[in-house]
């Protein structure tokens, strides 16, 4: 298996159960959407909700049942082409910024398809050979959900009247205190995903040993409030806090606030809320986070710090999203949970790390160029999804994740 | 009155059923489609089913009831912000661009204010002083019947599947023999729409003397196999027919065939479909219709020259939309009704025409500048919108219309 | 002959010396460029003095050496790639944009090469059958005097500096008085250039009958002062004075006053000065002119009707550009020679109009689209080298020409 | 001091010498160009060679003279604005892109500016206080030697005849044998600029712990030939090997070659010259590096790896520039001095790297993002300039230095 290491994957029924879960769980977090809303698409980056429906069972369809269930034929020979992603193993597809053309099918033709395939797979689903590559399956329909989320939220702010998506009242975050630090003394450090601990993307591993100085990591994420603080003292108009190409992002877009603040509001899966200062600032660019934390006297941890703070924390106690009806953000301030944190390390591949053959492959190597790792998932971020060793990664300009931040220093 | 010259239209009951039938016809129209269809918008010159269908309503509601109906309320507030098309009087706006981004309101919403709307009118319809200003609305309403047509094609056309929004069988067009020519001696014609013949839009007069040169208009369209025959004697490859735009856009856009043209077949309102050869071609810009003109030894006519010759003839004869079910092309080769046929006049004013003070003078006045003047109506033209006079006008690379060519020659 | 109509062009000895004075004006006008400052290209529209210095060489060397001299041997195989302007059937081509690359051949190789053109020339000076071609030749290397002028003021420009081609002080305007109008009864014209009677441009003719309707033209140009009353009204910022596709390019490209315009000063050829108030404002696009009469509740005239009122005037009067030293612009308000004047009326083939074969047929016609038609000849234009029938053509954005207008109405 | 650590500069006369030694070599390199040649700028990317002279200057005037020379007036008041490269806190510049549009100041005028500077400078040369940063303006200026070597190529390389600059014989290179490799055993290594042991760029520490797996690095560079095996393998069709944003560019940009090779032949300082298959392959994209590292089953180092290495070796032994007329390339395969070689790593600060205050501290720190590492020298690079701990930086697709590489892999 390719896309994923981590061989002590344990067969059914936990596996039918994990994959009947995640199935039903991008169901209901697409329930609230109308045909239309599932059809738009706002930008290259995002995709349309009705997208991620099909894609996710494409790659059921193409991984599991066409590779592995001897006579199985596709629901629809053209569906391929416009549902893979990215896989140039998988051949010729939909251009990326046309995907939100797809009028047709519509949800309801996906939801049928859905459930074929589901029925389909069930015999699969018992077989300890397959166990590595369902596990990864879930966890790439884990992956699109927080996306279905992301992107549908982007599509929705698009429209001048603002419609929320569901009616939820994000309860007041409480007033955090100064920031106190987790403090490391350094030295060598075991990063990475251990082989037998449980499934994990192929980029987590190799396991393997990083020296580290001294540091201190925050132990809470900055806020509303601060970035307030951080706009007030002018930090958007100040060259001197920026790296070069942040400065000229910032200018060249008339970036001057988070994407969705506008005056006191913000812009939620519930339409247009007031911004609470406790609750973690989110929806910032990796420029202004290395910005604000420039202004703070601080700096963006390497993502090895992170992780050898994060090793001693457990991800599960994170305010991740649950089958039972999305939560979406709580305004904690935890290591996981809340929301994605960039560090300063550029996504590259571990030492002896090497992209398996074949299609799956090209899940996580080829996009080692350019972009920089996020470390603890977000209130969007499925439960059980996130570990210490998980690597997220973006351009350094993109921000319509949940991305927000964490200071480090030296000491 | 403004947008509209003509001051003898007669008051109801013709006008009420007029308005009733133009109101009908648009939603039977959007019918077939999904909400989803109705969303989505393909390029910026095109605008989704379900924004024809509120702009349209809002052009009634902001010109007739707020204007004229005492304590009418707008049905929703911020709806003018989504649904104003260019009118820079009536304030900002949706930027063009971005209305494939409304999955909200939904069809049924905006079919729910149509309804109120239509409800309202109803006692200003009798009003004489406001007839002028109805049968505008109704001319409006049907230029978006033929918008709402061409772009939702424009639109299915993106999708790879290629769906059909009804599926309709086109009867094979008659053979078409040698072109024969309409002549015409020169000398001085009457052009443009006399005053007190019915309604006309403003751009249409003032009727006025233009000195014509003796020339022929062809009695029939150029066809599907004639332009094969074209591309077969290298038509698009030979820089000697071509503008210096059009060849430049030919080169800059890789254009080899008429829009929509895939090796033997085309797409229309029923799908993928044989090309039929003695069908009148369409789907072709200015640029392309120059150049066939060229590599034929003849010319396009001026709008003057075409008007000349149409007035002779009954616009109603021709095969364009009725309220019976959308009977898109038949491929006859009338001068009414089958396609738009472009003129090489560029789409300027007539001596002594003023654009009208206030919204509705943005009409047509301020689109005077880089565009060519198309005759004749099409086959999703609605029955009765064109007459001899009637100038439609879109930029020389446009194509997305049923557009044709009628060649001419100096006799 | 083909880029020119009229066949009386006397030969020699007249036509030797209007050829050695038109060589030897160019390279007077380009005498005070360094190599450097002949080298460079501020944007596609404009090229490099060089580049004009030598192009226009390389139309005598292809059409009258290559094509007429037997045994002539091109100076260099490899300059007809980078020196050919837009002449398909002359083969490929260096792209516009990619002029200013040419560091090499230097200004000096270039006039070498200028000589040995001039001297092989020098028999068929004589010939009556080419008169026709070397009165073209003449004609076109005028044309590129002027935008040899006025492109290299764009390049100065863009040097921060603002650096001056030459010390030229231009004597203050005369404060006009009220506007007097020309009137003109209507009724059929003559316009276009008559056979036999002196060169023109293909383009110029066929003479043909046009209708006119009564109106009036002002007898003088729009001055400084006057297009300064337009922005302090608020007219850059007013939509309804602008065209749609005007009122786009203001907003996008952020315009608010003529080119070269910053505070009380403009831009010249002798660096930045004071602007004087009654002198012709220039230096404005089609959108511009327009607007203008638009909020001076004018219109700008046709160019039929300009041309009928300049049929009485000798356009020797005006103040063109001379082979004494180049008096760049006195500030007068004549019909020639002040500046280029906007016409509403497109750029399109006179009745019967058909260009020529060959490369020579591609001077003119293949523009005639998307470009709207000035007269009248600018301060820029060498002497003798406009009349009544001229007609000069840009695309409505454009503005780097001496362009100005003069206010036409209906009586 | 801030751009530079590294205190132990010893002060003149060395010091002087190495300023007039800097100083000689620009001019030496730029005395084959034309002023014409020295004004164009072929892309954003690259600099006129006339703007290179001018800015190393505004940098010794600026740093030097204006901060350090009391009573010191700026040559010319408005050069900073065209000559500042990027200093935010020195104010507002020209635009980058429009670099290519001075053609003024003259190269005679800049040279003259030039020898006025080095004048006043002299007193300066004698003061200990300021050695650190005349040996930064030296190491700045040597860096612009080598920008200005490779722009130019660039700038020539536009111009269709390609145009040499001067005309060298490159000596045949040596036919390579099998790669050998370098051994490391892993363990922790001392990355860095050690303090007091001479000049470096304050990117080059602090000098820190870095643990390193065993790996071993190529004895030598890739060659021609083996770029031109890996083309004719298809390796430019190839998308597995290609990271996602490679592939993206080499499609969007129709890559299928080193940058310069056109058929046998590739473009140099000397014109069009044919290419040696045993010479180092020059001017590629990180991209490309990296695919072609995938296709010989070998992988990129990283610039640790590369460090460890170099520690050993000697970096006088390369094959760089020199005050000795300029000798390109060699086509050797050293560590040092061939061409700059890609790592994988990313050009980010190394622990407890801070940027200094003021202007100097822009110099290096604020480009930390997006850019990948390169070590050790080129052909173009000044003989004394790189050591091993010398990190320069590009953007993944840039490809306009002579870039190559040299293969490592895991043992």
């Amino acid at each position: 298996m390719s896309g994923a290491s981590g061989l002590a994957v344990t067969p059914s029924p936990a596996i039918a159960a994990e994959y009947q879960r995640t199935r039903a769980l991008t169901e209901a977090l697409a329930a609230p959407l109308s045909d239309a809303d599932a059809t738009i698409q706002s930008m290259d980056d995002a995709s349309p909700a009705k997208w991620h429906l099909a894609h996710t069972t494409w790659f059921w369809e193409t991984f599991l049942l066409r590779d592995h269930l001897p006579g199985y034929r596709l629901y629809r020979e053209d569906w391929p082409y416009l549902f893979n992603s990215y896989y140039e193993a998988e051949g010729a597809r939909l251009a990326r910024g046309r995907r939100g053309m797809l009028s047709r099918p519509s949800v309801g033709e996906i939801l049928a398809w859905r459930a074929v395939v589901d029925e389909a797979i069930s015999p699969l689903l018992a077989r300890g050979d397959l166990a590595p590559l369902i596990t990864l399956g879930c966890a790439h329909e884990q992956q699109h959900q927080e996306l279905l989320l992301t992107d549908i939220k982007h599509a929705l702010f698009q429209n001048p009247a603002g419609p929320p998506m569901w009616d939820l009242q994000t309860p007041a975050a409480t007033r955090p205190g100064a920031v106190a630090w987790h403090r490391h003394p350094g030295g060598i450090a075991l990063i990475g995903a251990e082989d037998g601990a449980g499934f994990a993307f192929d980029n987590e591993g190799p396991r393997h040993r990083v020296l580290l100085e001294p540091f201190a990591l925050a132990d809470r994420l900055v806020t509303n409030g601060e970035w307030q603080d951080f706009i007030d003292d002018g930090g958007y108009r100040t060259a001197a806090l920026w790296l070069s190409d942040g400065w000229a992002w910032v200018n060249a877009e008339g970036v001057s606030a988070p994407l969705y603040w506008r005056d006191e509001k913000h812009f939620t899966h519930s339409g247009w809320r007031d911004r609470d200062p406790h609750a973690p600032v989110t929806h910032i660019s990796s420029f202004e986070a290395d910005a604000f934390a420039t202004w703070a006297g601080a700096r963006l941890p390497t993502e090895f710090e992170w992780e050898a703070i994060a090793q001693g924390h457990d991800a599960l106690a994170g305010n991740q999203l649950d089958a039972a009806a999305p939560p979406l953000p709580k305004g904690g301030t935890d290591l996981f949970g809340d929301c994605w944190q960039f560090t300063r390390s550029a996504y590259l591949p571990y030492p002896r790390f090497r992209a398996a053959p074949g299609a799956v492959g090209e899940y996580n190597g080829k996009f080692m160029s350019g972009q920089v790792v996020l470390r603890g998932g977000s209130c969007a971020t499925p439960r059980g999804h996130v570990r210490a060793s998980y690597r997220n990664f973006f351009y350094p300009h993109q921000r319509w994740q949940f991305t927000g931040l964490r200071l480090a220093k030296d000491i």
